[in-house]
């Protein structure tokens, strides 16, 4: 087949699929089990179920390949209702059998019967649907270091994933508001390139003029809210958030440790650090977002005003990266230098909500198949983030990229970032 | 004080309460007390509150106002939590006392005061106030309905609120889309007017062309989607959707009841009734009108879609106005014939859901003080229904009228229009 | 049939009757549809149950009976599986019809067809189940007030079931203990004369030697051990105890309302009223008396030693009995004086908790048909408590008496008797 | 100190703590780090927690005892509150670290010290609570198999952690009744040699003329039950089994699985394994053991029967012993051959119901300080179990052993011997 650039293809996948293997490197086989909420899996689940996505969806049914073992594709099938059965998400915690050991195999199996049908040419759908898995893959690269830090955040010893000395830390750069003057505007993936389901159509929307904050909230700004009694005071909050705060007892970011009266530390995956004033703040829900910036003056942005004022700044090179996952450093970090009008951590560093719930684009169409389950049927009940965060691989960011959780989500690596 | 103008105002307040009353009547001391769940509240409560609304926001502070009776702020104060403490909701069933006799004193006494402050030239900012106080209470008579609706379902005698004889169906006329061209156009309520805060400011949106359905779906359409096995099958689903029919065993609207396999009659606030294949589908989730309209090839509107739509037909004159509560019918009823190009059921029978969720329009602000508290806090979690039901007042309704509910909401008059 | 004293058995039938109305007398419609709790059940419940009782065991099946309202049935069965279904425990509280009234005409209805049947002449197994009734009826008066306390404890404006005026209070007698030589002795119910199956058969038991307090402790002595931190020390208490006392939030007994640092005050059938040191303690778990207990250097009894105590002390007219239901005073009293090495409270005033789980006598059968459902298939999970209390009818009581109520249960008129 | 046996007591202290050892071969780390339910301790924690026990109440303030990691006091003290805090229970399962391979080198640390403390020569306390210690360890060797078996059972790959091959059945030998005559007899511990504190003082009880079954109930005896539908009646249920019954969806016993309609296997330490007629039904809770007896028309015994059969049994060596743990078949057995007016299977196999619940014996006191927490305060809401099981050492055993359990466990291997 001509289109696909086979050797380019094959290169990636071993890429992706040799990055997660070093995600899992220090990591003991009871490391890798762990599973503290039903929401967040284990380390070797994630390892599986990315594997099983490709024995899935491209491998399967293919002449000459040989189920590694018949019986992980109900155990390791996360939500795809129109593949079969499913082990219980709950209970992913609880396989010590297959081991570590086992799935490492399980693996290498896939992965040589994938190097070979890529050797033997793939058709245009495999290629795609090889493309979908590295994504697919990479996604998961993010929640493995996602779900490791909340399952480590139960353990009394704390557990640091990349130990890591404090650094000393100085105040941030005063932030600025750039101008957008609005009207109607495009959003959404180009109909051409990877993307997924869930970015496309690309459409008009029309927006109100709007300003975007050239960077993120950081701790310091966030401890001011803290210390104001900002989780006390019912009228920053969402009807709902102010609800959360009280049946959960929430009094700081996830992470935070209050250690002595004004004294707080971070659990991070480099183990518990002092805050620091001009990293951003992370690990926040949409509710504690939304309230910082009503508290702050100002508001979140919406997907739209967010996509748009990065298609302008990446169009005049007026946008600066963050910390994504290449940088190997595993936790947000202060945003660098920007030119005057530009945008930091655009991507990197936090995922940023926005106030847009998470809903079809105009015109928007599922793929066929199982396959379609991908993305469609969560468009109920979550918030958009846009932006990439320190554990996002830097191949898996693009603009028009829609992350989604629930408003009251906190484990993932999300920060704020406002409008006006 | 110049602007208001009294008299009218006094009609249309003795008007509306007076309207609360006649709800009441035929109702026993008993009936007004059930609470059949923490979402729905006591007739009596509904009775209680709207007062507490007009003597917290209108009368407490003017000089010559004795409270009815102190203990009431807290007992009847829904979630102003900027007024103070706040019974908790879920035990309101548990108040006889004070009695539906001492209720209805609290409400003279009340009247009496309003009468007297419009008597004696209200201000401005209190005409305001008095006019919100209208709509909250006509916003209470439709839930007043509602709730009973619900309490009466939990009793094995099925009590009919108005009792009411089977009537014979026939088939509805055929569903036709209403096209309509899209581009810029202007949605929200005018600056001036009443209007909840919610609905403003108008402003822009871009919207793709789109065809909207000239009536609401209706019972025995949706009846072929249940006995198509739509409950059975995942893929017509929203996850969430899909998750709370398996919790919750759906497999019908909330009110329908099987009594022999493929049987069904509709509870309702007519007792027991068959179902009429030409009257509207009522009472079905956000999950359900989605899933319904995936199996019928068609999706639901965005609430702009609706208003756009809204809008145009009632500037043509083709849009026929469906039950309202003034009809006096209590139930959905078949939509009333409307010109070629028209839209029925606009509004009226069946609130509708749309594919929106609730979310701020550009610029909106809330009102000052702890009247504030009345909409915004809620804009997270929920899905826009447009349109009004037989159970809305019809001096009550606007085209720009949002109403929202979370998406597994039931007990309201909830239906389906369709779009493409 | 002619061992039956007919004329005594309708007397004592209308007596039973009317004492249920009069303990409604004074309650509204609204009052006796409360149902605060699953485990409490409306006063109107009660009221159609206890007649259900008599319609179900007496009435079905005989010549010419007709049922008032077929439809009852289910609705007031309680929870004879063997007489088919019935309505949801928790969801008493939701039937506003059948209306107060409608629950009374069925009364007399029953009334009527009871009256009748007596007339006509009983056979045995009727005059057997006419007396079941009855004192199943006197069960449920008791419940009338217990559960009827619980309904209004919930309301902000604590209504009082009989108002009345505090007493000034006065230092108890000294606590003094009356000592037992133990040994075989023989407890239960004799073969003849009316007693509940969980009483039989009488039967012999070994008691080592101990000594039964000659009254209850007190309010003013369960004081001290709260206010020596009994609630915040796990060392007295058992270790589900300890788990209630912290899930729960326990402080202090149920009805018990701190209204300043220090200052305590009780609700009851008389409103709330200032603690008295002379007054039995009441409304506790056994978690509560058992820790008291231990705190006191003392333990419980079990059912046992109370019973042989209580049957010696009868034998020896040295028992004094406390407040029982025709005292008409719905409050635990002041311990009247007795004679040295007599009991005092026996019965009366309060349940005391003994350290005895329910569970069958060596021997026991249950009755035949729906009606043994009465008490064996309660016999685990739960703890005996002995002598009866200001809610219980004086007629109701025997020494050899066994209520029981899970260890966690505080809404019963429930104290403490201390041995050693 | 002269007493103490100190070299005996050093023998017995390595052969158990190597005991331990040999249960956890074979097991990976990723096994004995599996927690499946809040009641069922991960292996590891058991191996840890044993070794905490001898360094808390044994090591803990000798002269010379450095602690092998101070953080390990709150991490595997179980529920002894006068320690301090503790690790909360349910989250056993997410220690990761320590990992397995430290825990081991804390036992050997542990190990060390003691054998140090046995050659210097123990305080008499130090013997006694070394011997505490050990049957302390013992207990935790059979939960180690009964929390493996839970935790081996959500696993769909169904791990056997001895396999073994499946056995021909065939029909049990009749059940015999063995008959007492009662009166007044004693039971419990005598004053000397080891026993739980629980077991004392011995003490007299009065018992009714009784019989006892000669051998438990098997599997097939009990699949007839299961046939005859005793799952869907209510009648022979307790009030709360038969909830459970319900609420949890029981049909069969805890690991039993219908394959096909009326064909059983029963997952069990050795794996998945089809039903023995003659082997014991096990992992009944007791509301199904007492089902059962109700439909067998026969009863459970109540303890004191139990023991005192045992005695007599023993005395007269009439008594078989069933499988224990050092028999290394790790399943219940069909019973042994025993003599006529024997008693097979006393202890071993299965633990076995009794009618009794745990409460103190007369006179009972609990051990000084926070050993003191072992037994006396878990007396409310359990019922006694006596016998013994395959999993229990057989130098644990003693006829005044008492086990206890909540009524609805099922986990444990719990079995049922009738009485009459």
């Amino acid at each position: 087949m001509s289109g696909v650039n086979t050797v380019a293809l094959a290169r990636r996948l071993a890429d992706v699929r040799r990055q997660s293997m070093a995600l899992a490197e220090g990591l003991s086989a009871e490391d890798c089990q762990l599973q503290s909420m039903d929401d967040a899996s284990p380390v070797k689940w994630h390892l599986a179920h990315t594997t099983w996505f490709f024995e899935t969806f491209v491998l399967d049914g293919q002449a000459g390949y040989r189920a590694f073992d018949e019986r992980y594709r109900v155990l390791f099938n996360s939500y795809y209702v129109g593949v079969g059965e499913r082990f219980a998400r709950p209970q992913r915690g609880l396989l010590s059998r297959p081991s570590l050991d086992d799935v490492m195999a399980y693996r290498r199996h896939v992965d040589e019967a994938l190097a070979q049908a890529l050797r033997r040419g793939p058709t245009p759908r495999q290629a795609e649907l090889l493309t979908l898995g590295l994504h697919h893959e990479q996604q998961h690269q993010e929640l493995i270091l996602t779900d490791l830090l909340h399952h480590f955040s139960v353990n009394p010893l704390a557990p640091a994933y990349r130990p890591a000395a404090a650094v000393a830390s100085s105040p941030p750069r005063p932030m600025r508001f750039v101008d957008h003057a609005g009207g109607a505007v495009e959003i959404g993936a180009e109909a051409t390139g990877f993307a997924f389901d869930n970015e496309r159509p690309r459409h008009t929307v029309w927006l109100a003029p709007y300003a975007l904050a050239d960077r993120l909230v950081t701790e310091g700004e966030y401890l001011a809210f803290v210390e104001d009694g900002g989780y006390r005071e019912p009228r920053w909050w969402l009807s709902d958030g102010w609800d959360a705060v009280q049946r959960l007892g929430w009094r700081a970011p996830l992470y935070w440790r209050e250690e002595a009266a004004g004294v707080w530390r971070r659990f991070g995956l480099l183990g518990l650090q002092p805050l620091r004033t001009d990293a951003p703040v992370c690990h926040v829900s949409y509710y504690e977002a939304d309230a910082y910036a009503r508290w702050a003056g100002a508001r979140l942005p919406t997907e739209a005003e967010w996509e748009h004022a990065a298609i302008v700044a990446l169009a005049e090179g007026r946008a600066a990266t963050g910390t994504l996952l290449e940088d190997g450093r595993f936790a947000p970090q202060p945003a660098r230098p920007v030119a005057d009008g530009g945008l930091a951590q655009l991507p990197g560093d936090c995922w940023q909500w926005t106030a847009s719930a998470y809903l079809p684009y105009p015109g928007f169409r599922t793929d066929e198949g199982a396959v379609g389950e991908y993305n469609g049927k969560f468009m109920v009940n979550q918030m958009v983030l846009r932006g990439g965060s320190c554990a996002t691989p830097r191949s898996h960011w693009r603009a028009s990229y829609r992350n989604f959780f629930p408003a009251g989500a906190r484990w993932q690596f999300s920060g704020v970032r406002l409008a006006r």
